[in-house]
């Protein structure tokens, strides 16, 4: 299988697309609740940024355990926009000037109209979860936009820091990428008043997804050609993520070995990643790193157990096998 | 009456004393529920801003109503965490290196860093407005801090913008600084269960002394010295941000006169700001401001009518003139 990271081609477009479609055009709407001197930032933003996976990953949730309501849909705007919040601060953090073939917030706008912008959507979406009845959906939406603020400071606190635990790494990126990913399964599932096991099932099996996908994004930024991925490779390790290729070579280097990485990882010249590369092939690290990954896949693919027979359901399934095969093409 | 900017001297800190101590140590508190690694950074920003104006309020809109309990400290500590949180995003925006004698999050430890700790503050205290039985409470925090970021982002969009208008100058100094005032004594009185026209007289007291505080501090900006006033000012004016005074200027201004004050403003050299605030002063834009200041705080002392008599009622009536004397005190 091809390393296309084309992450469109993970969801089943052609099932999910008239909510696609109204999802679409209701983040859009969002912008209209702006004010008008902010609405052009706000519409450009969230045009250009979000594959909308979080609501793609709500609407399964939904169809899978019922129908899709408009509380779903309400759903899956606020956890978009708190992801285009988020990648709007990303930008900045990493002086990103373009994403997804079109330039950055802070590259038009510069920085401080950008953290504001980001701020903003934030604020909305927030206000957005709180209109709901049931006060447990506000209440887990600022639990998964707390956790992925987490992961964000603590990863970059801890860049260029050596001593990061592989335990860590996985508390990071489950802050940082899957809380998203488990609330649009959770909430979607809670939505039609599914039992607690469904919904916990639901939730673990975003976790897990979310998880897997950021593992083999840590893959791709090592063995991935820019072409295949469209976008910007290689550009965590030289920031000092510590992906997980890099801390499984770290764990099995020998004192001598540390010491060279050290010097390969923490020179302020671009680190050559081409030879990080081979040698963390060499040494298995990215081969364990996709295995790992699997079981992650492995156990989301169990997760669904919980579920009817049904096209969202099978959606679902379908999404852990496209993901292993995305891992599988990582093997050098 | 000098024109010390001192806002400690705003409030009854005898009065209040205990229950200051109190949310102090419990804003300190909130640090320990981040991750280890992030602990110090919310420490810091936590114990060098902000001014605990709204903690201050929130609790003597509870004295004046009833009592100040657990619920009132809960409210205080997520109103100054959203207040902290837009003070490090603004310290970015403004490249600011100092707040009250101590370097900014941004001089200390960057941008990127300070970006994620603002989100990170700002979604801790949202995470912790919902976790009140009463939704109605989470709802009003999020409304008035979704008001914070969209005043702060009209603002910044708006700069040096001639057209403004004095109405959108008010629209933006209600979102940006009155909101949180607001929602301070909202739901300071909304916590002992006072019925809505009470409530919404002690709002209204929120916003009125919020907009005129912004008010003085725009007056401030143009009159005041730095020794006097503890920080660095006329900066709002060389960032573009049109204050009050100028406003007023702008509108009284002949076409020839706008061209000048045109050339004057925008410059890009540093603005003539003892020419700006003579001008100002001599086509009586000052005088203008201060009476319109001293209105907002005439309308937030007749809110008070609906109070009983009490100690607490009497400190925030103690505000107003507190705050009219700073007002006045602007006068040339």
């Amino acid at each position: 299988m091809s390393r296309t990271s084309s992450v469109a081609a993970l969801f089943p477009f052609q099932l999910l697309k008239p909510d696609l479609e109204r999802v679409e055009k209701a983040i859009r709407g969002q912008a209209r609740a702006f004010d008008p001197s902010v609405e052009p930032y706000v519409a450009y933003v969230c045009g250009t940024s979000g594959k909308r996976i979080r609501p793609a990953l709500t609407f399964l949730a939904g169809g899978a355990t019922g129908a899709v309501t408009a509380d779903h849909h309400k759903i899956a705007v606020t956890l978009e926009l708190i992801h285009i919040a988020t990648l709007v601060h990303d930008d900045i953090i990493d002086g990103a000037e373009i994403r997804r073939l079109a330039p950055t917030a802070n590259a038009k706008w510069g920085n401080a109209l950008s953290v504001l912008l980001g701020d903003s959507l934030f604020a909305h979406a927030l206000m957005l979860s709180t209109e709901f009845d049931d006060q447990t959906i506000g209440r887990r939406v600022a639990k998964a936009a707390n956790a992925v603020c987490a992961g964000e400071i603590i990863q970059t606190q801890r860049r260029f820091d050596f001593q990061l635990s592989r335990e860590d790494y996985f508390d990071i990126i489950r802050k940082k990428t899957a809380a998203l990913f488990a609330a649009a399964m959770d909430l979607g599932a809670y939505l039609n008043g599914q039992p607690e096991p469904v919904v916990n099932a639901l939730r673990d099996y975003g976790t897990d997804i979310g998880t897997a996908y950021q593992i083999y994004d840590d893959c791709l930024d090592l063995v991935g050609s820019e072409e295949e991925a469209g976008k910007t490779l290689r550009t965590d390790i030289n920031k000092g993520k510590l992906t997980l290729p890099i801390l499984n070579l770290i764990a099995s280097a020998t004192p001598r070995q540390r010491e060279k990485l050290s010097n390969l990882l923490l020179q302020k010249e671009p680190v050559d990643l081409s030879a990080l590369a081979n040698i963390a092939d060499y040494e298995g690290a990215i081969e364990s790193a996709i295995e790992t990954g699997l079981e992650f896949v492995g156990r989301a693919r169990e997760s669904l157990v919980v579920l009817p027979s049904n096209p969202h359901a099978a959606a679902l399934r379908k999404i852990t096998d496209f993901l292993s095969g995305l891992l599988e093409g990582c093997r050098q």
